[in-house]
């Protein structure tokens, strides 16, 4: 099978060698031409566009930044929609909005293409390893068949149901982590401010309703967990930058249904002004740095 | 051994009655006079003032609903510094702010007493099982003197630090599982705006980076755990009421510290916001359905 | 002059007939019959579809209800762009993000059409009389072209910058009202709590560093200001609904230059928790209700 | 007359000389012996205890950091109700939080002590013009006794209502006027990001529902006003240390009043992030600083 790829960046990369490992002929394509000499040199046709890749392509994969790269590969000039063939499975694997990857889905409907979304969660260690979790949106006909490709990327594949799914899944679960970062590193400082021990307050918080993924493996304080983030100076990891951009995909997603949430955006924002003030490329964990208390002089 | 014990209403009452079956004998007081009368039924002698019961004792227990009464029933007229005997351990197992538990302990000092802050998580029912959970901050030897009067009342008690750390340690563990129930309710509420299967999600958030406690054990959306406060109308549970109010004592307690934190109260007016609106009394999952969308023709 | 005019809901209607009052001819479209059908009593021609009320037209106004509305009736199927004439002048007056302003004038600009953004300020009221304020974006030879026709609809006609413009200025000034609008509720909730006569407070903040112009004209306590809409029950004035979408926007808008926003969030999320509580067609300083304090009897 | 004075910091000291200008004799106390040294060269009588300032006068001024140390100059070992004459007017001028103002007011009265709450608005500037805004809380006999004293450290003087009162409206206003300038500085720097003109934007919001006291007279933006303290490198003015204060005592009151309140409290945080980074003794309007966008290649 022919694979058409697009956006052979920092994660796409790892990705489409492992579609290579597996057999897979691949035809790539990047609007960056370093990125897409990588993908040549890893042994990828190159394509010299986005419509010229998917016309390529058996099945076409798109790894890209953000939601405006996505739009532009599908539908902008030299896109996808120009030259893909009728009845070709195209999964995007970009973490964008849903109400994007659902507004693709229909415009590519109507040219008779198919539609998955599949953002992955894992960072570039297990892409390299190939056992990234990917989740699934779209038809079930159409998750089947993408079932093999997935494979040769991800260990863990889940069809969460109709085209976004994929997109809601990885943004709930991220804020939900990413705000329960943050509401572990307020405890901690808190605790630190009174002078708590925070190894009796991790084992206190850990055996109680505040026990949370994020603490047990990702501990904000350095030395509680030695194969945390933080206890190799942040080394993402997953950057802030990430969570700020996921979390605020969240806040984006629940705009579009008018459902309020409140603090999603506040993590939101503070990662993004942590990434300000020089923490965009640590570990979101970092945020326990960045939250550090007002000079001791302050008034109270 | 004879107990003084200060407070017998909800909270108090089944774990005062826990140290009657236990043998102690208990000289009990509380402003409220049902309250009074029912300790005195359950077997306490019963005393004219906060002094009295204290002077009756080797031993103090308050159990007050806030910082103010705590405040009261320790130096207030007729209160437990006025007769309490020097040397005797005074145990507040009150949730207050670490900071009234610090001065008052340094007031008390000068009048060599010793005091601990002991408060306890579990609702009314581990109260009556005697299976709370108490976090105890002060002297290790007063801890240690203490430790069999708190077995009677609970299962899991633990030495966090120094005076105050009780409170600190509860706190955090309550802001934290505060935080992370409202973006809980944040992400399923996403997810339902965009037709995600909320089983689904839950197997998806439940094996990464968003696992939590509440989730796992109070998951906000009726029926997925049928264990869980949600399933069964919100009945509590945890209450509403009790989670703005601890929410909000560690946002006073990181003011008092000058720790900027952002989560934190924003989640404790969430829920006060939802006690307005007639969730106070239902469990703290019922944040769900306080946060419900906006009108389906409001525009975006 | 023959203007194209797309939107003829609730605040077209009453600019297309200002427009019919000062001469213009005009042919307009709307998705929704009914208000098609309204234009055309008024005395517009009707045309089929958006592009062929933009081909009759020397001049195109657009006034619609959101961005994707936008986007579909410059781009889509039988949208602007398939039938409008070269160099034609296209004014967008919807209130939208200024991104898509953006992206759509480089779109536009590809076909040779000359694009302004041109959102208003001012309730349906003022669209009747003809007196709104109009904040416009982009080159100032097509601003000092489309002064004539604007003059038409509004009285306070303002050349704000690029294109864009009009729209950041909107929504700039929208951020700044509706958390203003917030800080007095909160500030006056709080002045109630405590007993203070709200007339004396108002007489203080009025005087000092606290003076802004939403508690002036907008005072959200009713009794106050007997021109307010506090004082008829919160008739809208602006709706609570309107400014949920702009507050919104402007949060939308910040995430795309990576601007670190906080009140701006929290005070959208605050209208729309609102609206989902009966508050959306009130008037945004209905907040004050909305946010009354928890039960009384909830322990702090 | 002669005035027991107690706190000769910063702000006290100013408030003093003025009482000695206007031929009051003053016995003087503080902690700080520099800070009693201070007020004894500007002529004042030097106390040893706060109790022995207060018996000298016929009248008391308390001007204090905090409601701490407002609660200990009273209460405490060698406080004002040891010593104080049965019937003597009390004034505390510190800035501290009205439930404080009112539980002192209280125990006082026990002692046939009267009490007025008398914060002041104005930096050290008007203090040593004597031009201070000063915002009264008790009786109004009391209020017409103190009036004038009072007016010889300022210049309006307004009975705002009971005990507490003044600390309220103190408070209410700075959470106004901090909220407002954060929502001002979140505009512009959205402006800011979408190339829009900061000075035409400033007179679209000054004439639009958006014009605020602080825009007006404390532009963030360096360059638009000459006279705001952002054109001079934020020199204060007043600190954002001092707005993180007042805003923190403000979102205390409304707890212990069950007041839900979302952007006073993130507001009163972000001043306290921003001391942390260096912004605590510059002005508040540093926040426009302090509130930079994310790094430029940070996804979105």
């Amino acid at each position: 099978m022919r694979i058409g790829f697009i956006g052979t960046g920092t994660m796409g990369l790892p990705m489409l060698n492992n579609l290579l490992k597996k057999g897979y002929q691949v035809c790539a394509y990047d609007l960056a031409s370093a990125a897409l000499e990588a993908a040549q040199k890893a042994g990828a046709e190159r394509a010299g566009s986005a419509a010229e890749a998917a016309s390529a392509g058996d099945l076409v994969i798109t790894m890209l930044p953000s939601s405006g790269n996505v739009e532009k590969a599908y539908l902008g000039p030299g896109g996808i929609i120009e030259r893909a063939k009728e009845g070709t499975l195209l999964i995007d694997m970009s973490t964008i909005d849903p109400g994007t990857s659902q507004r693709l889905a229909a415009r590519l409907k109507e040219r008779r293409l198919r539609f998955l979304d599949a953002p992955v969660s894992g960072a570039v260690g297990r892409a390299i390893e190939g056992t990234l979790t990917i989740m699934v949106g779209g038809e079930a006909a159409d998750f089947r068949e993408a079932r093999e490709v997935l494979s040769a990327m991800g260990r863990n594949i889940i069809h969460v149901g109709p085209v976004g799914s994929g997109e809601v899944a990885k943004l709930c679960n991220n804020l939900v982590a990413g705000a329960a970062m943050i509401a572990v590193c307020e405890a901690f400082r808190l605790g630190e401010g009174f002078g708590v021990d925070a190894k009796i307050l991790t084992e206190v918080i850990a055996h109680s309703s505040g026990a949370t993924w994020v603490m047990e493996h990702g501990h904000p304080v350095p030395g509680i967990n030695p194969n945390a983030a933080s206890s190799r100076a942040y080394a993402a990891g997953f950057m802030t930058d990430l969570m700020a951009k996921d979390v605020g995909l969240a806040v984006a997603a629940a705009r579009e249904k008018r459902i309020p949430v409140f603090l999603a955006p506040t993590a939101a924002q503070l990662y993004r002004l942590a990434s300000a003030y020089g923490f965009g490329r640590k570990d979101f964990s970092s945020l326990y740095e960045f939250l550090k208390p007002a000079a001791p002089d302050a008034p109270v």
